[in-house]
């Protein structure tokens, strides 16, 4: 059993998590998996996190892990699409493997950089991109590939599912519920990767490229957030029978790929309606496997390290057999962005109106002009000469939709269009 | 890209349905997966479905099979130990891979044809044999190895699932759910493997193995089934905060490994407690992963066919790499089973007994004697003299309330221990 050498990038959360599992199951490797990995270099911004983590001596700098022709597999955990570019780059044209947690650099640059790896003939896994340590991509790119898979929902942001869950369970408002998240050190000093939704398109252009077998890039997607929503929202969804739920959706269609990300209320009885606080969860849909999803910790330094560290073992088990890559990038077709105008869906609007007669009748007016059909519509919490009229529409086109609200807007009695949330069911 | 010849044995619900997805997705497979498979031989007792396929000019016997040396996975759908044992050794001896969906055949002699399939160099896939279309052998197999697994809870038997939903939801009895899964296509004429646990104990000793790295075989798994369990039951639970769920459990103890199936009271905030109908999930505790769960069809010709084909398209994988297995047996410890009489946990229990002063003090002083301490009891249903006494304990020791369980079924005043309930929490 010869040893497979590792050198890791960035000792945050992640990365010292990485450290203390090799640390604590070694042993356990050798003999349940069949492999030696053994830590060798590693490096950081700061000394200072190598010297807690009792490998003070392996702190070296990039150069010198570029230039080390013993190390066999990179472990990327930088982040973001900068200097981590550059280290999968240089790693993978010098023949070493990469595992990379970096949903950013793989949703926007994942075909070039597996592109890279394949001409190089080394791995580059990235389990740990998407769903903290929910096995997804493996079982997409293994256990379900009889499948032709027609749609990928995801709850893939912890962040934003920990303070709808606390809006909706505790009434918080959307500042009280972000307070409370960073006080818990769920959100950062600047939230706004997590609650405007760019975290999870670039998830949702992780999975959509494998599931769909063609490449999806974070610019496909347009995410919406989850700022304007209220816990009178969460109320009204409740009694509707819905949960909402920060959705990246990704779909098969005959006119292309519907992919977007945006607050969405889903039937409490569906599975992804009752996955709370903290936790992730995938919604795959294949045409014989059917309705599958995949549960867990989205986040946190255990869960993804788990997914890190799965993917080193793999790696270097096949390195161990000898062999090169078996499943690289799984791109072979190439389908158009069907563009967010062309969806048909049912919308939840809440409009904040001066509170007078004649209101009702012209926004309503406005939607029947634009071939928006309603469903139900409710005033709720007229305050201060203001109030609510929340309308919930049948299927309609979203084009007709942005149209129908841009006139109710404009209109002397319209406070603003104060939420708009897409229904699934 | 050479082609991969298969064989099938079985043409039921699952291999009509592998004959299916092959059927269809040739193309899907070359171009997405990179592999040419091509189905060339099938047997069956009869030869009536291989014609409604269109493949009766394939339709051979079993020999021509095991003697054809071009066939290169062999595709085991019969199910049982008898002539589907016979069938997996003489296809792996002869050095052709297997992929089987057999759970009773991986419960009892798994262990014995890994080393057999290792031996060879080749394959034995059996993903299809634990919880349908959902993966879950694969992720413990790859994903999740940088784990050490303390736990596995499923519920892996989707009958006595969609029976306990229509108990619970509809106030069916379980007769009427029985009948109802029988005409539904659910549940066999004889359900004895369904309602009294032994497919659920099949799977969860595949899990168990893989999970704890240990061989765990169906003897070592004494199960209890559902047909005790009453509607009043489920009421009861439900309104203590609980679901009953027939639970396949797992768990790594410093005793040895704990396994049972059982009736299990789950809280209805667990992931597991609002799986229902037909649908099967499988909850995994890692030590960096935490709590996952997978969730998906837990039978039926689609889904269990994903995972057949799924394995069959793994492993043309390999051989186009030109590469033997990677991962074979994963058993490389050899862990005791703790007795089930060591098991502690929380009971609920009801007895039935003549509705007539002193009963709840004889009973409840049988409990004390034998060092089980009450937590609650509720007395419901006099009806014709009788009445039932709905106990719930704090954590007991499983032989000490066997004990006094036997005890309590001996007195005059005791009609019968009608039901016997254990907790998670």
């Amino acid at each position: 059993m010869r040893t497979v050498k590792l050198a890791l990038f960035g000792l945050g959360t992640v990365g010292s998590g990485v450290v203390k599992i090799l640390q604590s199951h070694k042993e356990d490797f050798r003999r349940h998996v069949g492999v030696d990995v053994e830590l060798v270099a590693c490096t950081s911004r700061v000394r200072d996190e190598a010297v807690n983590l009792g490998i003070a001596d392996m702190f070296t700098t990039a150069e010198a892990i570029f230039d080390n022709p013993e190390i066999d597999i990179v472990i990327e955990l930088i982040g973001g699409t900068g200097f981590a570019r550059e280290v999968v780059e240089r790693s993978l044209r010098s023949g070493k493997h990469v595992v990379t947690a970096n949903k950013a650099l793989m949703a926007s640059c994942g075909g070039e950089l597996l592109a890279l790896a394949a001409e190089r003939n080394v791995n580059l896994a990235f389990e740990a991109s998407v769903g903290g340590g929910i096995p997804i991509i493996s079982p997409m790119k293994h256990s379900l590939i009889s499948n032709e898979i027609s749609a990928v929902l995801g709850i893939v942001n912890g962040t934003t599912n920990y303070m709808l869950t606390k809006m909706d369970q505790e009434g918080l408002t959307y500042d009280d519920a972000l307070e409370d998240a960073r006080r818990k050190g769920f959100a950062e000093a600047d939230p706004s990767a997590d609650v405007d939704g760019y975290d999870a398109a670039a998830k949702i252009a992780i999975l959509a490229s494998i599931a769909f077998n063609t490449r999806v890039t974070i610019d496909d997607v347009i995410p919406e957030g989850i700022r304007s929503i209220t816990p009178a929202d969460l109320v009204n969804a409740r009694e509707m029978g819905y949960a909402i739920k920060l959705l990246a959706i990704a779909r098969r269609t005959e006119d292309g790929i519907d992919i977007r990300v945006h607050p969405t209320m889903l039937p409490l009885s569906h599975p992804l309606a009752s996955v709370n606080g903290v936790y992730n969860a995938i919604y795959v849909i294949g045409d014989s496997v059917g309705e599958t999803m995949f549960f867990g910790e989205g986040a946190g330094s255990g869960p993804a390290a788990s997914a890190v560290v799965g993917d080193v073992l793999e790696v270097a088990r096949l390195i161990n057999a000898g062999v090169g890559p078996i499943v690289g990038c799984t791109c072979t077709d190439s389908l158009p962005i069907r563009p967010m105008s062309e969806l048909v869906t049912k919308y939840y609007i809440r409009l904040s109106v001066i509170d007078q007669p004649g209101v009702l009748a012209a926004t309503s007016a406005v939607f029947g002009n634009h071939g928006v059909s309603i469903y139900s519509m409710i005033q709720r919490g007229s305050f201060a000469g203001s109030a609510d009229l929340i309308y919930v529409t049948h299927r309609a086109n979203e084009a007709n939709m942005m149209a129908a609200l841009k006139e109710i807007a404009k209109l002397d009695t319209v406070n603003e269009v104060a939420a708009i949330i897409r229904l699934e069911d």
